[in-house]
């Protein structure tokens, strides 16, 4: 009988149970590597806690912090991952200038009483001859953001599969900004068998309106009013769909005349969607979902919100 | 806080600890669902146990209680799973006629002392909005099996992830028999940080050489010595190989020469490979993978060997 596969042992016999493989209670754990990681949520599981993994790519900020707060309240311990993914960034995307402040990331992960976060380098994530991606051909996976970064929700599947297999969390926290990647996310938790439950937390924003963004640090000033025209269409949206609108056509032209020739920001799309599906709906229905994108010189700026839900600010 | 991906609640908390779900010691468990199936193998993992995975189509033959009995030998608990996967059948092969009898798998399986049998109905693997597939783009996966079987290897990937995440297993057993599944599953596993050993155990064969397939059951007597050309060759390359033969075109000519025009058997393909990356080999090297496929009527046929290994009888 030959072995394949054996890179190292530990990967190997890591789905046994072990005996307690880090104390608690002196802060936050810091693991590099899978073997690590799944030795110690293998650990929790068996002590019959609840794992919360909420999975970042840093550049914390208060949305982060309220999946971090959600898993907290919901979840017996609770796993942050930081890990900037170079197969979510398309060619010519902003992988090498993505924000990254792994101390003051840290800090915000103690102060909010994680019990262990996963940074791991690239390498062991990636090995030079990795060749296996998740696929997702549900919520649209070829529309709005999958039409706009082409390989990226590929590149999201793939290291969301990967953190589910090490981690085996009960609960998986994600942000409703980012709503397509959620609804793609969850299907791949059913569909492979995960047995971990997708949270879709609300959209954290600043008091003008503005949905946080690890990219908003690039910003300038006189820039904000241009980037706060999304949530101002679905603001728009949500207020026409309770005064009565009933034609998806009649929000879609909103978004027109809001953006018009404003000069340096172009709208890439705003639709009125399916929260599953994804497909574009002719009538307007409480529970259908907005989507909405646009370019502001080198930055992308996308937002979200549901008809009927919670209102924007 | 909305929730997405909670078909059932059993799947959510499927990775928690669980009391004892199962008694044992009344032989095999059947386990009809997913969560079932992490519920049996959570509980063993964390009573401190190996779980050796032995994946079947069902059609149970020798070959495969051979990987049954390395599973009991090597773990401390066994699960075998029989399910025709309907995912690596392309159009117009023969998924509607695969040979199937559960009854005779799990007399088969009582007798060989496994713990539990994964038998899920297809309605429980691939819900009808399933969308969800994994590729492995390693082990010349657009090669041989690759190119003959349009999507095979996808419905191969796909389904072996889902059974790593919700087995968790320490190992895995694959036969060398399907030697690019063997590289290929192997190379998911570790990308997918699914901590799941693949053991690849040798071919058992027919006294006169014929790899054991399921599907040898549509061979007809006259058929036969059609069907032993294919371990022919592997014998002839490897005593050529012995004898100093350093040339890999020789060996591939003499899979021409032996299949020629013989009327019903059509040669597919015969080939000298590098045993990870199938790329073909120039020169003869221990270690190197014969690999073969034909056709015989409406049957295909594939077989494997080593270059220096364990001799064909």
């Amino acid at each position: 009988m030959s072995r394949v596969c054996t890179r190292t042992r530990s990967t190997v016999t890591g789905n046994d149970a072990r005996p307690e493989p880090f104390k608690t209670g002196e802060g936050p754990r810091i693991l590099r590597s899978t073997a690590e990681l799944r030795e110690l949520t293998s650990h929790w599981r068996c002590q019959g806690f609840t794992v919360g993994l909420v999975p970042t790519m840093g550049a914390l900020h208060r949305g982060h912090l309220s999946l971090v707060a959600a898993a907290r309240a919901g979840c017996d311990r609770v796993l942050a991952s930081i890990f900037v993914n170079p197969l979510q960034f398309g060619p010519g995307e902003d992988f090498e200038r993505y924000p990254r402040d792994s101390q003051e990331d840290l800090a915000q992960l103690r102060a909010a009483s994680v019990d262990a976060i996963y940074m791991p380098p690239v390498s062991e994530v990636y090995p030079v001859d990795f060749a296996t991606t998740v696929h997702v051909a549900g919520a649209g996976f070829d529309r709005f953001e999958g039409a706009a970064r082409p390989g990226h929700f590929q590149g999201v599947a793939t290291i969301v599969a990967k953190l589910f297999s090490a981690t085996g969390p009960s609960r998986a926290y994600f942000s409703e900004k980012d709503a397509q990647q959620a609804v793609i996310v969850a299907r791949l938790a059913r569909d492979l068998d995960s047995g971990v439950e997708i949270e879709v937390c609300p959209i954290v924003r600043d008091p003008d309106g503005l949905a946080l963004s690890s990219r908003n640090v690039y910003l300038t000033p006189d820039q904000r009013p241009d980037a706060l025209l999304l949530s101002r269409w679905l603001r728009e949206c949500q207020l026409a769909f309770k005064a009565g609108e009933g034609l998806a056509d009649r929000l879609r032209g909103r978004a027109l005349a809001i953006f018009g020739d404003r000069g340096k920001i172009r709208l890439e799309y705003a639709d009125i969607v399916d929260p599953m599906t994804f497909a574009p709906l002719e009538f307007c229905a409480a529970g259908a979902r907005l989507v909405i994108a646009a370019r502001l010189v080198g930055l992308r700026l996308i937002d979200s919100a549901t008809l009927g839900g919670r209102p924007i600010p």
